[in-house]
C-alpha cells in the first residue's frame, strides 16, 4: 500500500491550528512501505509521468469550463527545488492556460502598495492555472527574519500585532479567493540543512549550474533556524480549511515532484470542471450552420 | 533533400517589399521531395519531436543568459491552427520562461489607449519567450475589414493614410524592439477556404470540440476575400529585414507545427545565447564559499 494510492492530500496536509515543529517532519521521507528505495524511486517517477499526463488533461477541462481558476503557491528555502518542480511538473501543460510568476525583491512601485498588491495583480483568471514561485508569504518569512526590510514599506504603524495581522490579511484574501472561484493550493518544500549544504556544493562544482549560484543563498543560510521558526509559525497560522498547506518532504527531488503533481491533479479533480454543455437552442442554431456549410461544399463541387 | 535540412527560414520568409498574392502560396504544401505523403508526415512528426526538444534546450540558454527576449507573433484566419501550434510546439517549454498572451476584443481601457499599448504592456523581458496569439496586427486586419470598429477608438483623425501609418507604427516598434534585444518572429498560418469549411464542420460534428465553436467564425467567413486582401497588404508592408513574416502552409497541421517549431529554434540559435561566464573574481569568491561549506560538513561530522 503506497501513499500515492491513499488520499494523498490528507497525508501531507497541515490540519488547521496544528502547532508545527518541523523537526517532527522527516525531509528525507521517501515512502512508507516495504519496497527498496530504488523501487520506490522508480514507482514515484512512473507516478510523476502519469500525473503530468493527468494534469495536462485536467488543465484542458479547467480551460474549457472557465468556472474555476487554480493558484499554486510554492515556498521553500533556497535550493529546496522550486524551479525543478516548475520544470518537471508544469512543463507539458499548455502554456496558453498556465503561467508562472516569480516574485523577487520588490520594486519601488511594489513597495509603495500594500504587501498583497503585487501578487493580487497576477492572480489567474477563471480557466487558468497560475503558479507563484514565492509569494506574499515572503512577507512573513524573509521580512520576519530581517525586520529591517519593513522600513522600506513605510507602514503607518509597526507594532507587536504586525505578523498576526499579516496572517489575518492573507487568510482573508485566500478565503475571498476560494469563495469566488479560485482554488488555492500551497506547498512548503521541506529540506534539511545538510541537504541544502550538499546542493549548494553541487552547484559550485558543476560549471553548467554555476550561473544559478548566488552568494546571497549562503549568507541567508546563517539564518537557518530563524527561517525554520518563521515557517513553523506561518504553517500554523495560515493552514486553513479552504487553503491548507502541504508539507512536502523534499530531500529527494523525485519524492517532491511526484507528490506535488499528484496533489495538484487531485485538487483539480475535486473541482469537477468539465466541458461546458451546449444548450438546445444553440444546438439548433449549430444544425442550421452545419447545413449551410455543407451546402456551400456541394455548390462548390457543382460550380 | 528536404526543406527541413535547408535554411528553413529563408524558404518561408517574405522578402521585404514583395508584393504578395496569397493565391501563389499553396496552403496544401507538404514537402518538396519525392517521398510519399505518408513518409513526409512521419518525417515531419519526427522533426517536430526533435525540435520541441531543441526548443526546450534553447529556452534554457535564453533564460540563463538574460540578454535576449523572443516575441513570437501568430496570425491566421479562424481555425487556421493557432491554438494547436501553441499546444504542440510550446508545451514542454518551461513555463517559468515562456508565456502566451491571447488578444481578444479590446476592453474599454485598451480602446482608450493607442492601438499598440495593450501588446506593448505584455512584451517579454530578457530571457523569456512570449507568444502573442493574435496581436496588434488585428488592427490592420479585422479593423480594416470592419472599419466601423474604428469609431470606438475615438482617433483624433481618420484619413486615407490611416493604414499606411499603422504599418509604419508597427514597423518602427519592431525595429525598436530588435535594436533593444527582443527578437521578433512572425508567422501567418495560411489555410484555404475549403479547409476552413471542413474544420468548422469537424468542430460541429465532434461533441468534444463543440464548446470551441463560435457562430461568429462562420459570420466572418463571409468576408474571406477581404481578409485575404488585408493579409496580403500586411505581409507586403510589414515584412522587414529585422522582423520578417513567414507564410506557413497550414492545411496540414503536421506541416505547420514542424515548420514553426524549426523556425523558432533556428531564430534562437542565431542569437548565440549561452550560459553566462563567471568572472575570475567571482570564481575566487566561490572557491572560498566552497571551502567554508565543506568545513561546515566536517565539523558536523566531528560534532
Amino acid at each position: 500500500m503506497s501513499v500515492y494510492d491513499e488520499d494523498i492530500r490528507a497525508h501531507f496536509r497541515v490540519k488547521p491550528g496544528t502547532k508545527i515543529h518541523l523537526k517532527d517532519y522527516d525531509p528525507d521521507w521517501s515512502g512508507d512501505d516495504q519496497l527498496s528505495k530504488d523501487k520506490r524511486k522508480k514507482r514515484a517517477e512512473a507516478f510523476l509521468r502519469e500525473d503530468v499526463g493527468d494534469l495536462i488533461e485536467a488543465q484542458e477541462r479547467l480551460y474549457a469550463s472557465r468556472s474555476w481558476a487554480v493558484l499554486i503557491i510554492l515556498q521553500g528555502m533556497d535550493t529546496s527545488g522550486k524551479d525543478g518542480i516548475i520544470k518537471h511538473v508544469m512543463s507539458g501543460v499548455n502554456p496558453q492556460g498556465c503561467s508562472v510568476v516569480s516574485f523577487k525583491k520588490p520594486t519601488e512601485e511594489e513597495l509603495a502598495h500594500d504587501f498583497l498588491w503585487r501578487c493580487v495583480k497576477s492572480l489567474p483568471e477563471r480557466g487558468k492555472i497560475t503558479l507563484f514561485n514565492r509569494s506574499y508569504y515572503e512577507e512573513v518569512l524573509v521580512v520576519k527574519v530581517h525586520p529591517e526590510f519593513l522600513e522600506a514599506q513605510r507602514l503607518p504603524r509597526v507594532d507587536e500585532n504586525l505578523w498576526e495581522n499579516r496572517y489575518k490579511s492573507i487568510n482573508r484574501l485566500e478565503r475571498h479567493l476560494t469563495r469566488n472561484g479560485t482554488a488555492v493550493v500551497k506547498f512548503f518544500l521541506h529540506i534539511s540543512k545538510e541537504e541544502q549544504r550538499q546542493r549548494l556544493l553541487a552547484r559550485l562544482n558543476d560549471p553548467a549550474k554555476l550561473w544559478k549560484f548566488s552568494a546571497n543563498d549562503v549568507a541567508e543560510r546563517a539564518y537557518w533556524d530563524q527561517y525554520q521558526g518563521a515557517y513553523e509559525q506561518m504553517l500554523n497560522a495560515t493552514s486553513t480549511e479552504h487553503a491548507p498547506w502541504h508539507i512536502i518532504p523534499a530531500n529527494h527531488k523525485w519524492v517532491a515532484r511526484a507528490t506535488v503533481a499528484r496533489i495538484i491533479t487531485n485538487v483539480i479533480d475535486t473541482l469537477h470542471v468539465g466541458y461546458p454543455a451546449v444548450s438546445d437552442e444553440m444546438m439548433e442554431k449549430y444544425e442550421q450552420i452545419k447545413v449551410q456549410l455543407e451546402s456551400e461544399g456541394s455548390s462548390q463541387t457543382a460550380g
